[in-house]
C-alpha cells in the first residue's frame, strides 16, 4: 500500500475529509509536510498551503520560505506565506520559543483557514511522530489520554499522515524524486526529544521493526477506551450543575469512570484543568466515602463539599480581611451581602432584624476593627451561655452547612470575636447602656 | 518513606495479605527477592522462602542455592530448595528456555505453596520490572491490559515490592548491611529486555528521572480502565451462551465496549485466545452490521454467525470427506447423526423418510462415493426442476441458515452430487427399477 493509499484509509476511518473538501495544509517544508501536500493533490482535495516564517534560524528560516514559495509555485498551490518573530512573541507570553512557536503556527492557521471559508487544516504528524510523544509522555507521566499521543482528529485539524511512518514518507518523497528541506532545529530538537527519537525509537525497533504500526494501534485502542469512559461519565453526570451538587448515589462505582466524572465535574466548574492533579481528584473521591471528609480546596478558589448526599463545587475565592469603622458601607468580597457599620445612640435603634447586631462601643478597638471569614480557633460567648465555645461548633448546633459557614461573616478587633453572621455576639460585647456600634447584613 | 513502609502500602492498597497471613516468597537469591524476604520478615508476616535451583548456569547456580540456603538460616525463615534441569524441561515442552524455566518456576511454586497450605506467594517483581515489561510490549504490540504491564496481584501470586524502584531496593540493602548475588544471566538478559534495561530506560530517566514511578501510575490507571471496561462488557453479555446466541441489541454502541464484548464471547465459547488477534474482532464487528458479512472464520475450527438477530459462536471442527461403501454405518463427524448405506432390491424398501434417500445403483461410482459437507460449487438437479441450481441457492430457498447448512452432508461421486442432506436427490440418480443403494441419515 502506497502513502497515497495509506492516506486515503486514513481520511476515510476518521472521516477527516469528505471527496473534494477544500483543506489548508501548514507546509513547513520539511518532507512530512511536503509529502502531505503532494499526497491532498493526488487524492484530488483542493488544497492550499501555509507557511509560517518564525524568523527562529535566519537565513535558513528564508531558504525554507524560499523553497516552499517555489514548491507550491510548481504544483500549483496557493499558499499563503506569514511571517513573525516567534523569539519576540515568547518573550511577551513568558513561554518557551517551541511553544511558543507552536501555539502562533496554529492559531495564524486557523486564523487564515477561516478567511478563507475552508474548515479543515491539515498537518503533517505521522506515526513516528505519535511514538515519541506517547514515550515522551509516559516518561514525564500521563494518563490515558496522554498514552494515546497525538490524536488523528482535534476539533478542525486533521492528520492524513498518522499512520505512515518517516520511512514511508521519505521513500514516497523518494519515489516522485521529490526534494524538501532540512530543518537544523529538527535535527538538534529539544534535548528531551531528542533522545526519544535518537535513542529510545531505535531501541524499541530493534525489539520489533514495526515498533511503530503496534504503538498507532495501541493509541487507537486506549483513546477509544478513554472515549467510552468518558461518555459514560458525562450519562451519569446527566445535567447535573457542580454549584447545585450531584447526588453521591450517581457517583459510579468503578473508579475509572468515578474518577472521570470527577474530572468532568471539575471541567463543568470553571476550575482550570491545567493546575488540577491526581492528587485533586483522590481529595474529591475521599469525599465521595460517608465516613470521609466533608470539604476539600482545589485550585483557583474552588472547594468541593459533601453535603446533604451530594457533592458540590463552588468558586470560593480567599476572603480578605477588610477593616472596619464607623459609616462603613460596603459589599462583602464577591457576595450580595452588604455590611453596614454605624453609631447610634441607645433611642435611635428602632427595628433590629437577626441580620443587625449591636455592639457597646466602648468594648470595641476600632484600629483592628475588621469583617473576615470565619477562621480556626474563633470562640464567642453567646449571652447567656456557661462560657466560650468554638465558633466551629456552635456552627454544627446550629446546622449551618459547610459550603455556607465559608460564605458567613466573622467580625472582630484585636480582643477577639465581636460577632459571627448567623450565630451570634459575644456576651462581652453587648451594649451596656452607652453608645451603640450598629452592624447591619442586608441582601444575604 | 523506606522500603518497608512502601511495601505495607503496597500490601495493604491491593489487599495483598492480611496481617499474620503466612506468604511463600520466590528467592533467587538477587537483590530484589532478598529484599522481598527481609521486608515481609520486618513487617512481621510469617514468611517461607522457596528457591529453585534451574541447573542452567552450572557453578554460578550452586553458589546461589548454596547462599539461599545460608541467607535463610541467618535470618530463621524456613526454606523449600528443589533443583529441575531446565534445558530438559524446555527440549521437551520445545519453549525457549527462559520461557520454560519460568512456568516450571511458577508451577513448582504453587505446588510447594499448596503443600504447606499457603494461599499467597510473593514475587520480587519491582516498579522497574515493570516500566520494563510495559517498554516490551509497547514495542512488540498490545492492547490496553499488556500496556498495564506486570499486575500486582494475579490470583495468589502478590508483588509487595510493586512500587518500589530497583534502586530503592538496593539502597535497602545496603543499609541493613544485607548482601545478594549477581545474577550473570541478569546482566545479559536475552537481547531486547537487555536492550530495554540498558537503553531505553536510562534515556527516558534522562527525561525525566520519576519515570519508573510515572509509568507505575499510568499502569494503575490502564488497568482500572481496562477492569471497569471488562465488567461493563461482562454485565451486557449477561448470561449468554455463545452457542445460543447474543441478541444484536445487547452489543453496546461504544467500540470500546462492544469490543470487549466479542472478546468475553470468544472465551466463553473456549475459543483459545492466544490465537486470537485483532483481526477475528474485527471480523466478528463487521457481522454486528446489519448490511455485513454474515458469517466469519474463527482459530481452532470455531465460526461465527449473524443469524435471525443474534450473534452465535460454533464449534465447527473441519469435516473431512469420509468415503462410503455398501454395508457403510457410521457416526458423521462430531455430530449425532448416523448414516447407514446399503443396497436394496426396489421391493425391499418398505419406508422411507424424508432423511431417507433411494439412488439408482448403476448410477453410483462406488471408487470415489464419498460423504462431506456442502462445498462452493456444488450442483444440484432437483427431480422435475428444469435445470441444475446451484445447492447454495437451493439452501437459501429452503431458508436453512448458514450455520445448519455447514452440518448438513453432501454424499458425491466422481460425476458430482447425489444428495443433499435436507434438500433432495439428483434427477439423473433416482431409482429406474434396478438395484437400489439406499442413504439413511438417523438422529440430526
Amino acid at each position: 500500500m502506497n502513502l497515497e493509499q495509506q492516506a486515503a484509509r486514513t481520511i476515510a476511518r476518521y472521516d477527516m475529509l469528505r471527496p473534494g473538501q477544500p483543506v489548508l495544509a501548514a507546509l513547513s517544508g520539511g518532507a512530512d509536510s511536503v509529502a502531505l501536500v503532494c499526497v491532498l493533490r493526488a487524492l484530488g482535495y483542493p488544497v492550499r498551503a501555509y507557511h509560517l516564517n518564525h524568523c527562529l534560524r535566519g537565513e535558513e528560516s528564508e531558504r525554507d520560505a524560499d523553497f516552499v514559495h517555489s514548491l507550491c509555485i510548481k504544483l500549483d498551490v496557493p499558499l499563503t506565506l506569514e511571517r513573525e518573530d516567534a523569539t519576540a512573541y515568547a518573550a511577551q507570553s513568558g513561554e518557551s520559543v517551541e511553544t511558543a512557536a507552536r501555539k502562533l503556527r496554529y492559531a495564524r492557521l486557523s486564523g487564515c483557514a477561516a478567511r478563507q471559508g475552508i474548515t479543515r487544516i491539515a498537518t503533517a504528524h505521522t506515526a513516528d511522530d505519535n511514538l515519541e510523544t506517547m514515550l515522551f509522555h509516559l516518561a514525564r507521566g500521563t494518563g490515558t489520554r496522554g498514552m494515546a499521543g497525538i490524536p488523528p482528529v482535534r476539533g478542525e485539524i486533521v492528520r492524513p499522515l498518522w499512520t505512515a511512518t518517516r520511512a514511508e514518507v521519505e521513500a514516497y518523497l523518494s519515489g516522485l524524486g521529490q526534494d524538501f528541506v532540512v530543518d537544523s532545529s529538527n535535527l538538534s530538537l529539544d534535548y528531551t526529544r531528542n533522545r526519544i527519537r535518537h535513542t529510545v525509537v531505535p531501541a524499541l525497533r530493534t525489539v520489533n521493526p514495526g515498533c511503530t504500526g503496534a504503538a498507532t494501534r495501541l493509541a487507537e485502542q486506549l483513546r477509544r477506551d478513554d472515549d467510552a469512559l468518558c461518555v459514560l461519565a458525562e450519562r451519569a453526570l446527566g445535567q447535573g450543575s457542580p454549584a447545585e451538587g450531584i447526588a453521591l448515589a450517581a457517583f459510579d462505582q468503578l473508579p475509572a469512570i468515578q474518577s472521570r466524572m470527577l474530572t468532568a465535574l471539575l471541567c463543568r466548574a470553571g476550575v482550570p484543568m491545567q493546575q488540577v492533579s491526581e492528587r485533586h481528584i483522590g481529595l474529591m473521591t475521599g469525599l465521595l466515602a460517608p465516613g470521609g471528609d466533608r470539604c476539600c480546596n482545589l485550585p483557583a478558589g474552588f472547594r468541593a463539599y459533601r453535603e446533604q448526599g451530594r457533592l458540590r463545587i463552588l468558586f470560593e475565592p480567599e476572603r480578605v480581611s477588610v477593616p472596619l469603622f464607623d459609616g462603613f458601607r460596603g459589599r462583602l468580597w464577591d457576595s450580595s451581602t452588604i455590611l453596614t457599620v454605624n453609631t447610634k445612640k441607645p433611642g435611635e435603634v428602632f427595628h433590629k432584624t437577626c441580620d443587625t447586631f449591636l455592639a457597646d462601643c466602648g468594648t470595641i478597638h476600632f484600629g483592628t476593627l475588621a469583617v473576615r471569614p470565619a477562621a480556626p480557633g474563633d470562640r464567642l460567648t453567646l449571652p447567656g451561655a456557661r462560657g466560650a465555645r468554638q465558633l466551629k461548633r456552635l456552627f454544627a448546633d446550629l446546622s449551618v452547612p459547610l459550603s455556607v459557614r465559608s460564605r458567613l461573616a466573622v467580625i472582630a478587633d484585636q480582643n477577639g470575636v465581636i460577632l459571627a453572621q448567623g450565630v451570634g455576639i459575644d456576651q462581652s460585647r453587648v451594649p451596656r447602656g452607652g453608645k451603640i456600634l450598629e452592624f447591619r447584613f442586608e441582601g444575604l
